[in-house]
C-alpha cells in the first residue's frame, strides 16, 4: 500500500512479530529500537480496538520523526523517549486513507496510506483535526517500588528467547547495592531463586540465572542457554521481588 | 537471484508463511493481496510438483500485471479476479533459467529468473512457447450450496490467529437474511454453535463467535480475543453449516 | 543501524531464522546461498560467545566478497567455498563502532556498523589490526567414512521442513553404489528404515524416505508430504549409516 502512493519511499520492517494485541509489548520494542533507526515516519500497529472509536493518529515528534498509529498509547512511549509529541492529529481526511475503509484493517485502509502520504511530504495537518496532546491515550506503564534492599519490579515483557524485561534501569539496582558480581535473590510468588547479577552470559556458567542489562538498557532476568520465562513462569505484568543477598 | 539479474528492480516480500505445499492457501492469499499491490511483475511459488511434469509459466494479465509460477492453478484466481490472462508461456528457454537447474528448487533456478528477467523488459514470448489459455490448470475452489435459510459453506483457509475463512461472499449472507446483529446457528459435524453476525469485532463481547466481512470481502468466523479455528477443530475442506435465528 | 550509516546501501536479509546460537546451522546456509547471492558485504551473526573474548572479524575474500561477522567458525565455510581468505582484520576501531557499546548486543553495535562502513568504502584496514588467517576459529565439520558398500554419514542439520542434510556430497553416493532408484538401508541407533534414492520427490510415493541430492549439493533425506526429522528422532551430529541393498 505504502508503494503504490509513495514508490520511491523506502520502507524498513522492524518486526512483525508483536503478540496479537499486545499494545504494551508494542509500545515497548517501538521505544527500544527507534532510537537506532534512521529518522522518518514511524508506523505502528497493533490494534485490538479497531473498528470502537479509537482516533488514528499522526503525531509530530519535533525532532524531524513523524509518527502513526492508533490511539492507545502504542506510539508515546517511543515518542516521548525521542523528545516529545509536539502535534497529533486525528486521521479523518478521506483523501488521504483508501476507500471504502475496511471495519478491521486500518493498516492498509488509514495507517499505511497516511504513512505513505507524510513520506511523500503531505503536511500533517493535511490529514485531519488538530488532538490536544495531554488527551493521548497512554499506557500505564507500572512502576517499581525500590526499598532500602529490596525492589518490587514487574515483567513487562517476555521475548521469544525467554528473556524477561523488567520495568527497572540500572539505576534501580544500584540503590539497592546490586552490581555485577552480586548474587541476588529472586522471589516469584512462592517460589525463590538466585541469579547473578553480570554483565555479559560468558560471565556465568551454563543454567545459571543472570541479571543483567540489556541492549536497550532495560534490565531484563535469563538463562544463560536457556529460558527463563519458563524457569519463572513469567507473565508480563507479574510481580517479582528482588533483594541483593550480602 | 532477482538481484543478481535485475539489480535495480525492487522486490516486496508478499509472505513466506503459507503452510507447506498448500497450494489453494498460496492461491488465495494471492488472490486476496495482489489487489492492493503495485503493478509489477507477480511471482508465487507453492509448488509440490516440482520435478514432475507440471509446467512452469509466465502469464501476462492484460492489465501490465505479469505473473509468474508453477501451473498448478496457484496464479490463476488472482490472475481472473485482476482482469483475466491474455497469454501464457512455458518457461523453457534455458537462457533465462539458472543452469543447471536443480531437481527440486524451481523457485530459484526457473521461476526467480524468469521473475527477474520479465521485470527488466526482456518480453513474454523470450522465455518460451505460448500454452493455451484453457489449458492451464484450474483450482477446484467449492462453491456454497445457499438454500432459503440455510447456507452449506466449506472452509478454505486458516489463518494464523485461528480465523476461519469461508467460500462465502456478503452476498450469499444476504440471500439468507444473516445481516450484522443477526444470531447465526453454525454446524460443524454434530456441532452446534451461535454466532453473531458483525461489522466489528467491538460491537461484540469478548468470546463470542463473530461472523463478518473480513478486510478482502470474504466472509470468516472468528472469536473475539479467541481463536475460531480451535473450537471447531477447523481444517480446510471441512463444511459448515449456517442458518440465521429468527 | 546500516541505512543510519550507509542510507543508500541495499540490505537483503538471507534469514533470521537460524537456531539460537546454532553456529554450524548458521556456517551451512551461509555457505550453501551465497554463491546465488550478489557480490557484496556479508554479514552473519550467530554469536554465542559475545561478551566473552571472541574477537569480531571482516574478512576479504578476494573476488570482491567481504564479509563481517564473530570469530567462531560461522564465516569460514563460505568463504572457503567462494574462494578462501585473502585478509582478515579484527574490528577494533571505535570510529566504525556504535558508542558505548553493548555487552550483548554486537550485530548491532559493531558489525553491522562495519557493514555499512565497508559497503560505504572504507577499506577494511581501518576497521582494525590484521589478523593472521590460520589463526582464525575453525568449525570442525565432521567428514564422513565411506567402506567399499557402507557410509558412517552425520546429520549437519534439520531444516524446518524436517528434511535432514548430512555431511555427504552426490561422489560419495557413487562410490558405494547408490544411483537414482537404489533401495538403501539406513540405520540410525538400533532403528533401521529403507529409504528410494531419488532425484525428486516426484519420483517416489507419498509417505516414502528419499535419499536425494538438495538444491544446494548436499546430500538428504526427507520423506514425501513427511517429517523425516521426526521419523529419525534426527538432531544434529547423530550418526547414520547408510548401505546400497543390492
Amino acid at each position: 500500500m505504502i508503494k503504490r502512493i509513495a514508490p520511491d519511499v523506502e520502507v524498513i520492517d522492524i518486526t512483525h512479530g508483536i503478540r496479537r494485541q499486545d499494545v504494551l509489548q508494542g509500545a515497548l520494542v517501538l521505544a527500544n529500537t527507534l532510537p537506532y533507526m534512521p529518522v522518518g515516519v514511524h508506523m505502528a500497529v497493533v490494534d485490538p480496538g479497531v473498528g470502537s472509536g479509537r482516533k488514528p493518529l499522526a503525531l509530530h515528534g519535533g525532532n524531524g520523526r513523524l509518527f502513526v498509529g492508533p490511539d492507545n498509547g502504542l506510539l508515546l512511549l517511543a515518542a516521548e523517549r525521542l523528545g516529545g509529541v509536539e502535534e497529533a492529529v486525528e486521521l479523518t481526511n478521506r483523501e488521504y486513507r483508501l476507500e471504502p475503509v475496511a471495519a478491521t484493517f486500518h493498516g492498509r485502509d488509514i495507517f499505511a496510506p497516511a504513512a505513505a502520504h507524510l513520506a511523500a511530504g503531505v503536511a500533517l495537518g493535511e490529514l485531519g483535526p488538530a488532538v490536544q496532546v495531554p488527551e493521548l491515550v497512554r499506557l500505564d506503564v507500572p512502576a517499581p517500588s525500590v526499598g532500602e534492599r529490596r525492589i518490587r519490579a514487574t515483567v513487562l515483557y517476555v521475548d521469544r528467547f525467554g528473556n524477561v524485561q523488567l520495568n527497572l534501569t540500572p539505576a534501580h539496582l544500584e540503590q539497592v547495592g546490586i552490581e555485577p558480581g552480586t548474587t541476588v535473590e529472586v522471589e516469584a510468588g512462592f517460589e525463590r531463586y538466585y541469579a547473578v547479577a553480570a554483565r555479559t552470559f560468558a560471565e556465568v556458567r551454563r543454567g545459571d540465572i543472570v541479571l543483567y542489562e540489556d541492549a536497550y538498557r532495560n534490565i531484563a532476568l535469563a538463562i544463560n542457554q536457556g529460558n527463563a520465562a519458563e524457569m519463572f513462569s513469567a507473565r508480563v505484568g507479574q510481580e517479582l521481588r528482588l533483594a541483593a543477598l550480602r
